[in-house]
C-alpha cells in the first residue's frame, strides 16, 4: 500500500511534530465524561470519580510484532489498540482512554500514517474509547507503536489473575488457535509471492483465520455479558501468548493446579482444516499459538448454571490443588504436563 | 560501557520476556496507597479517590533522542523518567506512577538493561513514584524507551496552558539554555574522540551544562513551593522544546500575546562562557535550545509579592492582548518577533 507511487505523498518533515499530532488526531472526538482534558496540554486530565482505574501498556515493533509486507496499516492501527483493550477487559474493567505514541522513519509518507490513525480511530469508535494523548517522533528504521490503555472499574468488580480456587471451572471465550494459523497462511503466501509475484492466491478457505490474525477483536462484550449473567470470575487473563502460557500464569498467581481437557478446547473448523493442510497438531496450536485475545477465566462451580449453554463461554477444565500440578487430559485420556511455549518476543528477533 | 568485554554478559534470550521484566523490576517497591496493584497482572490497578489524574507519555528513540556513544545507560533511564514527570508537574500535579516499556536489540546484554533500570529506579526513588507496569520486547535495531507517567491533583489545583490573561507575569524557574550547550560540548568531544581516541578531554569547565544534558531534573520542588507560597499559576508548561516554542504555546492556547525581556532571561555563567567559546548568541540558545525541563508559568500580578525575591522564580516578561503579538525586547530595546525554532524530532532524523 505505501509503495503505490500513484498515491500522493506528503513528507513528514513538511508538517513537523506538532503539526503531525494535530493533523492525525483532529477527527478524534471525546466520548467520556471522565476525559476532562484530552490532547493539547502537557498531560491529559481524567476524572474517574469513585472508580478504580486500570492501566496497561504495549509496545509493537515492526518486523518483530508485525510485517508490513502483508499487514495493512489500517489493520495495524486497529490491532495496536485492540491488544491493549484486551488487557483492560481481562481486569473485568471498562476501557475508557488510550494514549498512542509512534516512532516512524521518513520512508513513511503522511498518507501511510493517516491510514494507521484511521485504524486507531475506527477501534476508538467501535470500543468507545477516547484517544487522550501520545507522542510522535522519528525512528532511524521502522515503525514502533506504543499504546497505553486506561479503564475504569468499581472496586468490587476488579478481577485479578490470583483469585482462582481448587474446583473452580476453567472457562475460555470464543475459539482459539485461529490467529496463529492465519499467520502461517500469510507467511506462506509471502514466500510464494517472493518467487512468483504474479501469483494470485486463493485465500477464501482462510478468511476467518486471516481476519483473526490481521484484525483481532477484544472481548468487551464478555465484560458486559458477565455483568448481565451476574457472574464475577474468580480470576481472569487474556490470551495473548497462548492458552498454556496463560493457564500457567493463573495457576502460579492463584497457587493452584489445573486440568485441561483436550476434547473441550474450542476450535474453529478452519483451524482444524488448515492444521491438517500444514500437518500440524491443532491442540498444539490451541495451546501455544497466541494472539487470540480471548479471555481465560475461572469461575466458581456455583456459577455454572448461569453460563451453561452460552455459546460464548466454554468450560475446558477445572482448577485443582497446587500439588496436583498442571496437566492436559488428551482425547486418549493421557495425562500430559502443560508447559509454556508461548510466543516470546525476545526470541523472535529478525 | 556496554562495549567492555571484561564485564559479564548475559544474553536477553536466556531470560525471555517474562523473566526479563521480573528480573529488572524485582527491587522496585511501592510507595503510594493509590497503587492498588502493580506489575504482574494484565493491568495495574490504581485508586486516586476523589483526585483527578493526569496522564502523559513520551517515546525516546536511540540516535534520535539520545546517542549511546556518550550517554551512560543509567543516566538515560533516569532522564527517560524525568522528562515525563516534568509534564506532570507542568499540570501542577503530583507524579505518582509510571509505566516503562522498552524495545531493545540483542546487541544489548542483560547487564546494559540493568544499568538502564538502575537509572529508572533511582529516579523513582528520588521523585517518589511507583513503577506499575511496562512491556519488554526486542527491536531489530536500537533501543526505544516509552514512558507513561500518571499524577494526581485536586480538581481546583490543576493548571492548563490556556489560562493566561493579559498583564499576567511570565515566570520561568531555574535557568535555561544549559542542556543544549551541554549537548554541543558532548558532540564536539565525540568528534575529537573519533579523530584521536587517546585524547583525554578536560570537561571541568562544562560540568554544570553537561549534567543538565545528561541528567536533567524535573521541578517537583516548584509544585510544592507554589503550594507553600499559595500561588496558583494561571497557565503553565514545561520547557522541553525551548522557551520561545513554549511561550508561543501559552499565547496560542490562552489567546494572548507576550513580551519577553532579553535581559531578564536567567542564564548560568557556564552557558554564557560556553556560548562565547562556540561563538553562539546565548539568547538564541535560551530561546530555542530546549531540554531544560524548567517550568514556564504565568501568574497574576497580585501574586507578585509572594514570589518576589525567590531565587527559583524569575519574572522575564508579561502577557499582553493577543493583538500585540509575541515579542522579545532586546537589551538594545529592539522589538523582535518570537518565532518557534524549537527542536523538532521529525526534522532531526539521523
Amino acid at each position: 500500500m505505501i509503495e503505490d507511487k500513484n498515491q500522493s505523498r506528503t513528507s513528514l518533515e513538511q508538517l513537523g511534530e506538532f503539526g503531525l499530532i494535530e493533523h492525525l488526531t483532529k477527527n478524534f472526538d471525546i466520548k467520556h465524561k471522565s476525559t476532562v482534558k484530552s490532547i493539547g496540554d502537557d498531560a491529559a486530565v481524567l476524572d474517574h470519580k469513585s472508580k478504580q482505574i486500570v492501566v496497561t501498556t504495549d509496545l509493537l515493533v515492526e518486523n518483530v510484532h508485525f510485517d508490513l509486507s502483508y499487514v495493512p496499516l489500517k489493520h495495524l492501527g486497529y490491532k495496536a489498540v485492540v491488544v491493549n483493550l484486551s488487557d483492560v477487559y481481562a481486569m473485568n474493567a471498562e476501557a475508557t482512554q488510550i494514549t498512542v505514541s509512534i516512532a516512524v522513519s521518513n520512508r513513511f509518507p503522511l498518507e501511510a500514517l493517516e491510514e494507521l490513525y484511521a485504524g486507531i480511530e475506527t477501534a476508538a469508535k467501535i470500543y468507545n474509547i477516547d484517544v487522550i494523548g501520545g507522542d510522535t517522533t522519528s525512528s532511524t528504521t521502522g515503525l514502533i507503536i506504543s499504546v497505553t490503555a486506561i479503564g475504569e472499574v468499581n472496586k468490587k468488580d476488579v478481577v485479578y489473575r490470583s483469585g482462582a480456587k481448587p474446583n473452580d471451572l476453567l472457562v475460555v471465550t470464543g475459539d482459539i488457535g485461529a490467529a496463529y494459523m492465519g499467520l502461517q497462511v500469510l507467511e506462506r503466501e509471502k514466500e510464494v509471492f517472493k518467487v512468483n509475484p504474479q501469483n494470485q492466491p486463493d485465500l477464501d478457505p482462510y478468511t476467518y483465520i486471516i481476519e483473526r490474525q490481521l484484525k483481532p477483536e477484544a472481548r468487551k462484550d464478555i465484560v458486559a455479558l458477565l455483568k448481565q449473567l451476574e457472574v464475577k470470575p474468580t480470576a481472569m487473563i487474556d490470551i495473548s501468548d497462548g492458552l498454556s502460557s496463560e493457564a500457567i500464569h493463573l495457576c502460579k498467581q492463584s497457587d493452584v493446579g489445573v486440568e485441561i481437557y483436550e476434547n473441550k478446547i474450542p476450535l474453529d473448523p478452519q483451524v482444524i482444516s488448515t492444521c491438517e493442510e500444514f500437518n500440524i497438531d491443532s491442540t498444539t496450536i490451541a495451546l501455544n499459538g497466541g494472539e487470540d485475545y480471548e479471555l481465560l477465566m475461572t469461575i466458581s462451580q456455583q456459577d455454572f448454571p448461569k453460563i451453561k449453554g452460552n455459546p460464548n463461554l466454554t468450560v475446558i477444565g477445572y482448577m485443582t490443588e497446587k500439588e496436583r500440578g498442571m496437566h492436559l487430559i488428551t482425547r486418549g485420556e493421557q495425562v500430559v504436563p502443560i508447559i509454556a511455549k508461548g510466543w516470546n518476543a525476545m526470541k523472535n528477533e529478525a
